[in-house]
């Protein structure tokens, strides 16, 4: 329970139970110039419950040998995807969230999920894909008569994977081509795929393992009349030989960048036949007589609600790529904090940390954790509160409104995390220098597991749009004044200031002013609204011009509708830290440093879109831009002695984060020399080594060849 | 040969004989629809004799069956490292390039290295660091009693490495701990790591394979007087077994991000006994009696000459990083091509190249990769002017500036080309969606082997330093009236009109007038004059206030110093560009397209900088911006039905580029499924079905141990 006027005797004593003290070492000078308590700062950023939860899945993980890892392992393919199978049935007998618990507090799904990926993303992914969303998408898209799946994956009798995207079609999901023909003799859809483009293609668990899959098909009643995409339930491979099942093509895709303990597939089916029940009946059935019908009369509508599992998908992957960024910069900050390069004397040499060039390149990315956390976490309740009404069947407006505004949150929110992540890893991967670039650190595994957050579930370029759409649709309301504007979350209420806030411009007057996140949040709502006017202007020009809308759109992306998404979306939240740093539940204790990450968080974000604010009017003459930076950069001193603080506070367990040179202990260059020698063959000569020495080449013998 | 009034039936001719015709198919429309003859445009960019040599060493690879590679191989680390080594020795056996006609050409080793990195980095690196590397490292550093080691090199007698780094020493140099202590009466150098945090870290070819290495010491003389840093030629492995010498303890660093056929390793000496003669003597050496002499009084100007090889470094990594985007380019630019999705209206979907959106996020790399590769080549050729005028003891005043200018374009063009390449092939993975997370289609090790480039040979963000300090020590002579600033290269001259071009206002009022390069052009030269001011005043502020350089100077980076070098070569490589597209040699044929090149690509760098144009009153109001951006979609816009032949005019053939979704064909879906087809295993059920179907988990068996 946070408390308002700090930690007492009794709190340290009940956080010390908690938490593990972090070893002596080089890292405990910065650890005793922390301003605040990291433990405090760990049980307030989840909450005692979380904690323990978390505490227990990763001791539990670290005791078992299945999940013991060799440094410098060099495991194939196979292999990899051997043990990754292996540890997802492990997870399965370690039942970590009963589903009484998982109804009681829903976060934990999310912490479950975390937390294996914290370990190992392939594991992470594998679970989740079965789990949840091939589970997510029969529980949702079908009705009580799936239920039997959902126990069957609950007990592994079966192994679940999501079919969507095709080896030709991924974003353009109307456009994918397999067909579920229903026919009415034998009450069985068959299943087709019309040729290898249409080939169902990148769905991961399907390489090797999944026995059934969630298909989506374009359904044809027998009467040959096409419905649209549907989903059905599709078995794929025998229960009791895993071959595939009559009719069914289905392979592995290969390697891939990263994740490659899970299993990427392929599927052609060819007239396979499926029961009629298997068809996901929530937007739409199949009578006796073999007649369609649907409660949604406007297909787009129905395609929707059919494609509403991507959602879930989308609020998760904000809360990995803020994983994945969280053992990046736990990485990064403690390796700059012990890594020493250069000295104001020839006689000693500082950490890197200490430079404003090293802060400048981490420490934003460490504000952007705590503050995208912050933003994955409350916005992943606010998708539960929505998820909720579904089950309940809240047809009332402001459930309406909520779908919409959470649609455009998420379709934000996924590619300002993915890519900050992304950003972030690399830019820690370089800041580790040479030793960054060493696979045993993780920096590598990190990013490239990370990559396909910016693709799956929605392209992240695709995505944005759906973001600038919604905003664009209250431009009405706008203009009309008398409309109130006032969505579920509140997100865009601002915009009934729109007229007054394009009035508005840059008060800060000195680098003081900018550090409180005031500053960027005023500013983030001028640039908002002005993308917002430009755009639509933009776009209404483009209709007039092009007289064609499809076109129109596509042109009013580029420094319009694309910059608009994200800097909404930056706003949104940034708003939310603000607030939460600033409620007066917040303790004391820890406020100022979290006022100092907001800060930073919010100018960081905003120097990036310096350009516009002077473009447009709102800033003018030397000083905004000066004083940003300056502020910016005395966030970074500010926050500096800070960093190792309060990357203990959100790094996991040394077993967990598995990086030599991340350790708690700091002990850089011991971990990362014993590491080495735990090579395979490291000091060995290699197999070849007469290759070099007895059988050697004539040089140029070959030359007449050329 | 160039030709100025552009190609006749028998330049035709001749181009047909020495290049190819591409397959028809897919992407021919787009082929039909450029602007220019690509293969006029693949000779211009080198020459016909450059073309011929980089067709011979491609068809050789291709015909050469140790060279295939099987789609979705899983290869073992262990496996690679001993395939890379055969193909090296391979490369020996072919003997590219006798050493007589790379004195004619030098350009061909740049080519020759280039060409092995395209087919895969690991090999290239391989070749380079033994055959230029370490061979550059004696050559330069030592004298005439040195060449039996390049003659050994030459015939694979030995294998060498270069070792200068170690584990906690990369950029700090002068931290370097190995000693070398001279004992007088054997005449031998002993070589002592004195810890392992002074192991040598992260050479190339050392895990392995290499015999010899170049290894950086302090040397001490016998009387205990360190005399600084100094290289060493010292065994390391026996050619007869390839065991470690007595003394040695060899092995290596495994795994990497990427270049994982390249075996970085380490080494500890322990009492290594060498003889005198292994001292690379030039900048220093140690007499009969013992005692030390040197022509560099001063020991910094001693350590500077000692370290003059990673220079040359710097000038082929710009060209590596080059090559990197190239490829990564071509294949996302083909995708693009061929890759449909969406459209107008329900039944046509348009090739993704078609969204501007698209075209933004790739074309500006396009532009990029042309100004890039004219700027490394022709910065190569000055490289060489000055390694001759080395070479000839040139003491001229001419050849010390030539030094200078050199040194610092070329710790800030390295940094600008493995970015760019960086971020670019960044960019070309995501805009090739899922497809591009698929291994087989090379982005990931395009990305990951080209990573190194950003930290080796220097760090990025530490070299940029060298060039903000170059920049700033022409300060003086910019106060001083009367002091002509005329540089060798001509690159700084600009800053003779220092105070007049502050003045400079953005003056393009259209679109149009910045559809030339002349507007980024001019803008650039205030930048830089703005930066250089700037952070003149910054570090004198600094200076006082802190009272200690070294604070001063870190930090006066952000903003400042850091903004100021990157700005400085990118207006080093457009101007260039610029001078070459606008030459009155460049062909009329190819002059429209080159020059929407070299307008995009000062466009987009610029665009970067568009804030503080802002910032300093260069631009106001809305219109600079705005017409920037637009004119940067423009020309996106014009380029786009020229993209596919650009590519075809650098893509190496198929073989080469390796990549299904980027073969010359466009028949992605067909490459592509068949390439996965080929995988290993791929339809087969896994070796561990049975964990699956029989041996069944119990849930929350294991829940007790919780």
């Amino acid at each position: 329970m946070p408390t308002v006027m700090g930690t007492t005797v009794q709190d340290e004593m009940a956080q010390d139970d908690l938490i593990s003290d972090l070893p002596l070492g080089p890292l405990s000078e910065y650890r005793n110039k922390a301003s605040f308590n990291w433990k405090e700062m760990a049980i307030f950023l989840d909450d005692e419950d979380l904690v323990l939860f978390r505490k227990k899945i990763f001791s539990t993980l670290e005791k078992d040998p299945l999940f013991h890892r060799h440094p410098g392992q060099d495991l194939s393919m196979e292999k990899y995807r051997e043990l990754t199978f292996l540890r997802c049935k492990r997870i399965f007998e370690y039942d970590f969230l009963p589903l009484q618990e998982l109804f009681e507090k829903p976060q934990k799904m999310l912490t479950l999920i975390t937390c294996l990926g914290m370990y190992d993303w392939s594991l992470g992914a594998k679970y989740f894909l079965n789990s949840q969303v091939f589970s997510g998408a029969v529980g949702n898209a079908g009705s009580e008569k799936h239920n039997h799946f959902l126990k069957q994956v609950q007990n592994m009798e079966i192994f679940g994977c999501f079919a969507l995207t095709e080896l030709s079609h991924g974003s353009n999901t109307k456009a994918i081509r397999t067909t579920a023909i229903f026919d009415t003799s034998t009450k069985e859809f068959i299943i087709n795929s019309p040729d290898f483009e249409a080939a169902k293609f990148w769905v991961g668990n399907m390489g090797k393992t999944a026995t059934h899959a969630v298909v989506y098909a374009q359904l044809y009643t027998s009467d040959g009349q096409c419905h649209g995409l549907h989903s059905f339930v599709v078995q794929i491979r025998d229960l009791n030989t895993l071959l595939p099942m009559p009719g069914v093509m289905v392979g592995d895709i290969g390697k891939k960048l990263g994740q490659n303990g899970l299993d990427n597939g392929f599927a052609m089916f060819h007239n396979v036949r499926i029961p009629q029940e298997n068809l996901l009946n929530r937007t739409g059935d199949i009578t006796s007589s073999g007649a369609y019908t649907s409660a949604y009369k406007d297909p787009k509508q129905r395609l929707g609600a059919s494609l509403g599992t991507l959602s879930s998908g989308r609020v998760s992957i904000m809360s990995m790529a803020v994983v994945n960024l969280k053992l990046a910069i736990s990485i990064a900050i403690r390796f700059s904090a012990t890594r020493r390069q250069f000295g104001p004397n020839e006689r000693e040499e500082i950490p890197v940390l200490e430079y404003q060039l090293q802060q400048w390149r981490l420490l934003p990315y460490l504000a952007a954790v705590y503050a995208l956390d912050h933003f994955s976490k409350s916005f992943f309740m606010n998708f539960i509160e929505f998820q909720i009404g579904i089950l309940m069947k809240d047809k009332s407006q402001r459930q309406g409104e909520l779908g919409k505004e959470i649609h455009a949150l998420s379709c934000a929110g996924k590619p300002l995390a993915s890519w900050t992540a992304q950003q972030g890893a690399q830019e820690c991967r370089e800041a580790c220098g040479g030793h960054g670039y060493l696979a045993m650190n993780r920096l590598g595994d990190i990013r490239s597991d990370n990559d396909p957050n910016c693709t799956y579930e929605g392209d992240n370029n695709v995505l944005l749009q759906q973001t600038s759409n919604y905003l664009l649709s209250l431009v009405h309301s706008i203009h009309e004044d008398k409309v109130h504007i006032e969505s579920p979350l509140g997100t865009v209420n601002f915009l009934n200031d729109f007229k007054a806030i394009l009035g508005h411009k840059f008060t800060a007057r000195s680098v003081e002013d900018c550090l409180d996140s005031r500053v960027s949040l005023e500013s983030y709502k001028w640039l908002v609204c002005y993308l917002l006017r430009e755009s639509y202007v933009k776009l209404q020009h483009e209709k007039q011009s092009q007289n064609n809308d499809f076109y129109a759109r596509n042109n009013s992306q580029v420094y319009y509708c694309r910059s608009l998404a994200m800097a909404f979306i930056e706003l949104s939240v940034l708003e939310r830290y603000h607030d939460y740093t600033h409620d007066i539940n917040t303790p004391h204790s820890l406020q100022p440093v979290l006022k100092n990450l907001c800060a930073l968080y919010g100018l960081w974000s905003l120097s990036k879109h310096l350009a516009v604010l002077y473009q447009g009017g709102f800033c003018s003459g030397e000083q905004p831009g000066r004083i940003v930076q300056e502020a910016i950069l005395e966030l970074c001193a500010k926050l500096k002695d800070d960093a190792i603080a309060l990357v203990d506070a959100i790094a996991p367990p040394d077993f967990i984060l598995n990086s030599p040179i991340g350790k708690a202990d700091g002990e850089l260059y011991k971990n990362l020399w014993s590491a080495v020698l735990q090579g395979e063959k490291v000091l060995e000569r290699p197999a070849w080594w007469a290759e070099f020495c007895s059988n050697k080449p004539i040089i140029g013998h070959l030359k007449s060849q050329l």
